[in-house]
């Protein structure tokens, strides 16, 4: 689907058509959105290539499917962005990512994604109509609500996980199980596969605020920074999640092994206290005939007596070894 | 609640009220100090919005509720300064910090923090009275004594910790408990918090004692440099703390497996030396028709010798094999 | 095997003898093509020392067997290329690289390997015909156009590495076994293998990529640029192959561990509730001649209750301590 | 206590008192250098402050007790130095640093300590009589002199743990007890510690090598940068102790471990040995009235038979898996 | 021992005697090498400081003993180099490096070490003979000949690395004992040192390749180029050595924990079947007047029944859950 709109200051949005995107593209004032939404093939050929002439490597990115790494690219008249959001509704569990890809040019704005939603983009084409600041202040500003409102799109997921690790840590403390760590490796997992999207989101958002680019004025450069500013925040919190799992990882594993020590405490204190015993009742049902003790009156009794005593023993042999 | 005074030179602190900051702002002689203190979104507002007009982005940095990485942005006329304190009271098990904000121009410091109390504020503004350089020396100093305060804060928390991670340390070579190992990881835990505040507050504080900003004069630059030198020390103290917190872990874990190891030795000592014994008695307690041993006299005096020389012969076993 | 071919803008491509070289190579117009395939001393010492002069440390480099690290080189007249292909059909566990060397005049490019086969080569030689861009767009288009069905040829080899890790994944969660660990193991030493392969290939390629080489016109920068993209993409996947390896490890170390445990607290519940039961059997096994309880009427029945109260209490306990 | 000379080429070092400082202090020729040992605070500010007019940082740097990060600091004027030297026979398992501060001006340094003893300095003021380039070089050479000292004491401390890691690495695969564990991680505390206290004196030691500072001279820079290579040599060495000790640490965790494995061997040998021919003796104790193998006439001798057939084959059997 | 050569082009080199150094030193043509070879102290002072007048703490570095970091000094008219070869013969278990320092003037070279052999010294000196380059193509090329030598020394000691490794990680699978963790160990050990005399040798080629010093000529960088591709190359060999002995003392410690399954899993077989089985013979040997079941004709036959169904039900039992 191609969708396209003219914005003048004092002048409400004015939605045009495909066939009119040249005409509008060189008059003197206004700047132009031209938005890919869910598009085809032969969409993307036929604006991005015919109309806007882009350089064919920037249309085969847009083309590709599959993951591609952040960046933004500088071809003169205009500055090729990819960027990457997060699947609406997907949760952190099944993190994936959807590609964006914005053409920032001197009067102009293209965005372009084959995905079926773009929740970053379709907000920003609604505040057109109420937030005058889109025609006043140029692409650039344009192209800073569009990724300042991707940004904040990847704070939900945080919370979720924030949220899932704290719970995880205590379980990890008061019932330990295979589940718990499985879901532990999992969110490892996904907060791992996140920095790596961050990653080289905050590198060219930094050279977006930079004076790098002449498509970036001076006034939206402050802007950038702020996104900047998100995404450090973003990292360090998933930082601060790794690092929660990696301290909640050691103590599961540990109380395995903790565990294990107890259960053989256990064994060891029920052998140690009854194969003696055992053995002195094996010995006195043996049938020697020459068997003196056998035929004392109190025999029996005493016996009981060596048991009690090596019982007794036994145990004060544990507790001052601390085995209770 | 909002504080404001004017500072000249051989005179007394001046408070004004909201009212006055506008005019006072644009006297020429003197510096103004406005300190916006557990304010609200309102007072906020009509503050830095209206009277200083400031950057509405650095407005809606000091509005956000949570936590945000510390840093300085030059606006030009001002530099905005996000810093981060501890939480007074809080103790190390807890680290939270709490948000100080801070715009400083060439003639006056406006500071904002939206929490109950912020010592190093308040405490700078109890000097204001007895310390005439604050007066004399500029904003910038001003500035300084705010900033220094709060990483001075940071210092009896370190205490705390390295008192803690002593006292751990012993444990864990005298009587390790699970209860060692938690509040091991906790002060762990701790310590990397702490890290991830240090370590932009760091940052920040050098570029200020770099000649960057018009705003913090040359002679000033020494004592920001002194600020940098405090949080290195800092930063110092806190990763020796995470060592020997390592370290500790080690021991901890080690210690462990040891007494697993020597559990088992006690197990093995037992069972092997009573099984075979056991084995005996039980061949000599079966009923054969046939069973010529038990019908000799000495039988019963062998065996309790066959006993005994397994027993001899176990245990020179087990020492040779260093199981004692 | 010694190839060249002319290629000129609106012309088909001129196949040459290895006589002519030397006339061609002087010509003012179109570039020259010389590739040596499955070479031996001979033909590179003849084409790359006695034709073109080129430095006698490249050309031992070129004659070299083993392993040489991907670089670019720059000798003012001419830039010389080392890169590393995958050797085809090998799979990721014997990942072998065979070498490529390239040397990029201003006219000329000469390609030299002494493998059998170096498919990037072979497959950009037949596109000669096809693509007129070849002739048009020199030489440097022409040297990308090799590098970058090279880096292609990596792909397959990630898609596979991607499907083993995932399937032993699965394995390790459904059915850990030793084999399971070994491929693991295989695959992350695969996958570190790759990296130090991509690695200063990447490296050379962004050096390509910038303005440091005079052979490297501005236009065809952008595609080295792409072909930089391509590998830095290899590398986030890589990297994330390793990291799902690292976590899958870790769950089978622990399953292992795991399953030591149930085995442990079997072992203990049989042990713990059967020794103190075949204690008391044996003690009313022993022949006393008085022994009050044997000739009890009830005698029998009332110890099969006690081993009945002991063998519930047993299990009791155990469930207590939530060892079942 | 406080000392002052005053050097002049072709004279002896000429000591002069506290009063006469100020004036030795503007005479154009001949350097001057006051020692503060062990000094207390009316002292340092006597002399730093009254007559040197240092800046007051630098002297509360001077006064402050507790660790002070190693840097250089340029106030024009002068420089002024904090050093760490290791203290006088403590060894290696009380790692403690002792502060040395030193201004460097055009022509005259001054040293300060609060310690009893800081061996660096006194050496080299006793070499004052003996080596007349104390005088002639100028005072740079006069605290690379100094420096050079303090940076010779570590030598000592690094051969003693060398000799230790070794003794540990011997230990540890002979006879490898928990103290030797102990004994491997102070080590390793104790190497970590002193590389914490070595980079940054390496860092400033550095750029006293280079031509940031007017202070030293060019020829003495070359005498700087010496310092600096003993410096790289002591933390290589210190590295290079610290993976002798990790390797040892993992050593020893393994032979727990082994020794675990050796143990649990021995247990089940005993135990699948006995364990069924103790069932077997038990079955033919018991009381069946009908009992029919308890008349053969053979039945015991044959019974020995079996328990023989029974052993031999565990034995093969364990033996076949290794299990000797 | 003292030797030393003049060289000059299209004549035979000539052997000169050590009071006819300063002669020639100063003569306008030719190229004069001087090697100091297993000198002692007097040697080194009469040439280098007596003749060659270089900087006394220079030769303190060709005095002293110990390792020293390799590095190259600048002291404008010459440069100082100190590398570090392999002792030939040593093996990589007792990997010993020995010092080599070299002079390299404008017209001379002087090479200088301690130890009794240094192979790459005495193959260059043989080669002046034969390779007339040694004489036509200037000092810096004199230099880079013994470095290429003293490098290429190193391969040796890799491929006998490799062959190590390779054998281990067979012998980790096939038949885990703890002399292949030794070995392991000590290989990684080796490996380690050799990066770290390996690392700053790359950093000091390299700049020698670079246009730093006078000394080395344009054409002559490229030689020290290729040096530095061969220390490349052998960095990424060691690396991957390191690599696959990390990746070994994986499975080797894994090899260990599931054997100590394996065994742990035998002996709970034994015991949980044996153990129940001993208890019902117990029982059916206890002495108890009123017994009814001894007297039921088929009592023995049946209890050989239940203790066949216990055996069956056991190993059901653990069939199911993957014991064996």
């Amino acid at each position: 689907m191609i969708k396209a709109v003219k914005l003048k200051p004092n002048a409400s949005p004015l939605e045009i058509s495909q066939q009119d995107i040249s005409n509008f593209l060189n008059a003197p004032d206004g700047i132009l959105w031209v938005s890919l939404e869910n598009s085809n093939d032969s969409e993307i050929n036929s604006v991005l290539s015919n109309i806007f002439q882009f350089h064919h490597l920037t249309v085969e990115d847009c083309l590709s499917v599959g993951y591609q790494t952040p960046k933004v690219d500088d071809f003169g008249k205009y500055i090729f962005i990819i960027a990457n959001a997060v699947k609406p509704n997907g949760g952190f569990k099944n993190l994936e990512t959807i590609e964006l890809n914005i053409f920032l040019g001197d009067n102009y704005i293209v965005t372009c994604f084959t995905d079926e939603h773009m929740p970053c983009v379709e907000t920003t084409w609604q505040r057109l109509e109420r937030d005058e600041r889109m025609a006043t202040r140029g692409v650039d500003f344009l192209c800073h609500a569009i990724l300042d409102t991707l940004v904040d799109e990847y704070m939900p997921l945080l919370d979720q996980m924030d949220e899932e690790v704290e719970w995880l840590e205590d379980q990890v403390l008061a019932n330990p199980k295979k589940e718990t760590l499985e879901r532990l490796l999992t969110l490892k997992h996904s907060v791992m596969s996140l920095r790596r999207v961050i990653s080289p989101q905050r590198e060219f958002i930094n050279r977006l605020s930079r004076d790098e680019f002449p498509q970036v004025g001076k006034i939206s450069r402050i802007y950038f920074r702020d996104i900047y500013d998100h995404l450090v925040r973003i990292q360090d919190l998933s930082e601060s999640i790794r690092d929660i799992v990696s301290g909640a990882v050691d103590i599961y594993l540990n109380s395995t092994s903790l565990r294990l020590n107890e259960v053989m405490k256990a064994l060891t204190v029920v052998s140690t206290i009854f194969l003696p015993l055992t053995f002195l009742a094996g010995v006195y049902g043996m049938n020697f005939k020459y068997f003196p003790e056998l035929n004392w009156q109190f025999g029996y009794p005493i016996l009981w007596g060596i048991f009690f005593i090596i019982v007794i023993g036994m145990l004060a042999f544990f507790k001052k070894r601390n085995w209770f």
